[in-house]
């Protein structure tokens, strides 16, 4: 079979030409007779390669040497346990703004080490809204204050730092995941980002946290150097074996982009390849159901639903035969779910729009 | 270039039918029109891949259903620290045996946890031995005993469980990363194995951890869901988002490991290896330099020095001239190091060992 259009949450697309690159040099990377993968870390080939990757990366999105970035394994749930650890003193509040799966995560993770103040919920909406900034109630001793750009499950976003955040708000701890790279932002605004890397970055396994340097002087929480942030920064990160083969793929998926146009280029795409598939739910008159207050969207995530679980599966079953991979919405809400990361092509949703309003005449 | 002979000690070289097997398969498994590394940890196709690399990991090595199998991401060094976490209370003794730099680390990233008792050291003897097993000073109430199966870097090794364990032993924390499956294992000895898979199992970005289940129930420390070992083993190492294709890739290697004839057979291409590069060593006159005790001699690393740190840089400076890779000793330690894991063919040891012979003469 050739490639299908893949709109998996994530592990989720790659760019072909990053895929192909890779077969190639699979057995033989830069002719030095093995795989990227096969060689140390702490060879001069790879040090090499880990340094144009990061400058790629901060050039990418921004990111002046005020900050740290780091590349790490494991995913962002760990990352969630390891920001109070390190950013937070024992018991110490930080506030959380819930707005959907991910967010809970971040709670669950932080709660053996701080206390966790909802400073907003959209629980109430079902998820379906941001609570506006104005309303965060923040706590005058919070070590940080998270939320979640982008809600890859609830297909909720908050794409800037908003306006009006209260002014005693503490640093900005976001999870990008899902939405990184997306457009372009103003990394300035935030204390800390993180990310895990399989969806806008590429290959799973790997995972980047950019960290104000002024942050890294909080003491933080007794643990081990393994998960003590300062001294990954201090070994680039390479305290320990890192993953180098998924780096690589990191750093191939960062000069995609860069060779794209950057993320000014996938904002103008994204935001079009969103607005197609919006467009025929809200024009499908009831069909195709979101749920999501409409400036809250989401442009990488578009959860939705048919008018009932039978017809959401089936929908699902002919797109799998219509070479469409991965529209199965969350077990958590059910229903579609077309996840549209940079990796996918314009000509991929477009197709997926079309095979909607062709189910929706066929089954409405 | 063509491939290489790859002595590199981590990442380190995998079979050529892996990667070949993975090269064809990069942008399409198994028919799906995606790579394995873009879709779904928690598709059908993917929970059938991880069901049958488990069952083929157990059988490789014997494990039977008394213990659980993890998958994990991260290395050997964050299960260093997540094991004192899991199964011993807040500030118990653990026993360490310290036989190198890597039992080093485990104290390292276990001391913040627990109290850390040595029950032996070899550090007298600058690490070329193994502290007989009858002489360890065993604490009472230690939650486990450490030790290192392989130390990488000092080439000391702990092949088989000890016989004459103390009567009062706690069960047995073993790390196995850098000789996990070099050759038969009776599991039934261990309370934990654990191991980074960037050896022996092939790809980097994967860690296996192989737990008795009775350990389980132990209480452990308060810590965040994702540091803990029972929710891992509770979602079949699918609490979070897993490093799909790192085991994907382990699961290739482990399969190539039973095809080729499974652990019997690579200890005898194990120790065939080892001996022929130790008989180049004792037989060259004291020009080789291997000052490990020979019963405690490593068949995975054969770290070794020659008259000067001239020649030893001027030896590895010659042997990539001559195709082989990754020789340089660590820097903990320097010299020349040739780590001979399963995936190292016989023909790249022969052709070390010649070049080896050949070095001598000419600069001996």
């Amino acid at each position: 079979m050739s490639r299908v259009w893949n709109f998996s949450a994530g592990p989720s697309v790659l760019p072909l030409p990053v895929l192909e690159r890779a077969r190639e040099e699979l057995t033989d990377w830069k002719g030095i007779g093995a795989s990227v993968m096969e060689i140390s870390h702490r060879s001069a080939e790879f040090i090499d390669l880990a340094d144009r990757i990061e400058a790629d990366f901060r050039r990418l999105l921004g990111i002046t040497d005020d900050y740290a970035v780091l590349f790490t394994a494991g995913g962002a749930t760990t990352a969630q346990a390891l920001i109070p650890l390190n950013f937070a003193a024992a018991g110490q509040t930080v506030d959380v703004v819930v707005t959907g799966h991910w967010s809970k995560t971040a709670i669950k993770q932080a709660a053996p080490y701080v206390r966790v103040h909802e400073a907003a919920t959209s629980a109430p909406s079902e998820f379906t809204t941001v609570p506006p900034a104005s309303e965060w109630v923040c706590s005058e001793d919070a070590a940080y204050l998270h939320y979640t750009a982008n809600e890859t499950i609830h297909g909720v976003a908050i794409r800037q730092v908003p306006q009006d955040l209260p002014a005693n708000a503490a640093p900005l701890v976001v999870d990008f995941s899902s939405s990184i790279a997306s457009e372009p932002i103003d990394v300035s605004r935030y204390g800390i980002l993180y990310a895990g890397a399989q969806k806008n970055l590429g290959p799973v396994g790997i995972s980047v946290v950019v960290v104000r340097r002024d942050l890294l002087e909080r003491a933080g929480q007794v643990r081990a150097d393994i998960f003590d942030y300062r001294s990954h920064v201090a070994r680039d990160s390479m305290l320990n074996t890192p993953p180098t083969f998924n780096w690589y793929l990191l750093g191939l998926t960062v000069e995609w982009m860069i060779a794209q146009g950057g993320t000014p280029v996938f904002r103008e795409r994204n935001e079009m390849k969103a607005r197609m598939l919006y467009d025929v739910i809200d024009g499908s008159g009831g069909f195709f159901r979101n749920p999501v207050e409409p400036a809250a969207r989401s442009i990488m995530n578009v959860p939705f639903f048919l008018p009932s679980e039978d017809l959401d599966a089936r929908f699902v079953a002919l797109s799998r035969e219509n070479q469409m991979l991965g529209l199965k919405g969350h077990k958590a809400i059910g229903g579609v779910r077309a996840s549209i990361y940079n990796a996918m092509p314009v000509e991929g949703v477009e197709t997926l729009a079309s095979f909607m309003r062709e189910f929706r005449r066929t089954h409405g």
